[in-house]
């Protein structure tokens, strides 16, 4: 059981590793590979919910980053039982849009995932910044850990 | 093994349920009741991550908040193993702050947890609203469902 838990841990950061790649590479395929077919997101930008896995909105949001895109996954903790786990952690994304603007940005990612035909596949997404409670409502894109 | 997951799934109904009475009741203990000792939280508000159950802060939250607080959680989805489990859902928050501003904001919340001497306890919460990319970076605390 302990093992197989060790197991489960170490195939999701790998998963995680490799869907950091799939980024930086702005390969859509590579990080859809990791999606459930059904799997709901909670995505830094609205709507609230995205209830379905969208090549075509990945696709349209990479194509709006120059190349190189910078990805780093800091402080991840995983837990895994033996069809279910989650991850979290707090990543990193550096890049220049198309118009020039530089963005470098602290957000929390939440990663659940469920066992399906004995691969791992992100079910649900989490991913924000807080908002700053001043009256302001302003994102808080300039926190670091 | 199906039988057993449907338990587990109507255990972290039960506790979805308790927790959003013990919100609207500020029961502090009540909510506490739920959260694994070292649970880590995203939280709408700064910082980017709490590392610790915190009863102080939840308290002077609540100390924000004139009665009552209403909370209300839609489209709950629950994924459960035999002792991690995931659910997420959107929640909304309506209430009167002590200086008299009224809030109504509805918000992603992903719960992730593990049975820890056959209670489900949450190890990790995660909320949010997400911000427009616009430039402006504001929060968007103006969605609805």
């Amino acid at each position: 059981m302990e093992s197989g838990k060790a197991t489960a841990e170490a195939e999701i950061r790998a998963l995680v590793d490799d869907l950091a790649e799939a980024i930086r590479a702005k390969d859509v395929g590579g990080v859809m590979s990791h999606h459930a077919a059904d799997i709901v997101t909670f995505d830094l930008a609205p709507p609230l919910i995205s209830a379905t896995a969208n090549a075509t909105g990945l696709e349209a949001w990479f194509a709006t980053w120059r190349d190189p895109l910078g990805y780093e996954v800091r402080d991840l903790n995983v837990t895994a039982g033996d069809d279910v786990a989650f991850c979290h952690s707090l990543n990193r994304l550096v890049g220049t849009s198309t118009d020039g603007e530089k963005a470098d940005i602290w957000f929390r990612q939440t990663l659940c995932l469920h066992k399906i035909e004995s691969k791992w596949r992100i079910a649900h997404q989490h991913e924000s910044v807080p908002f700053y409670m001043d009256g302001s409502y302003r994102a808080a894109v300039d926190l670091e850990p």
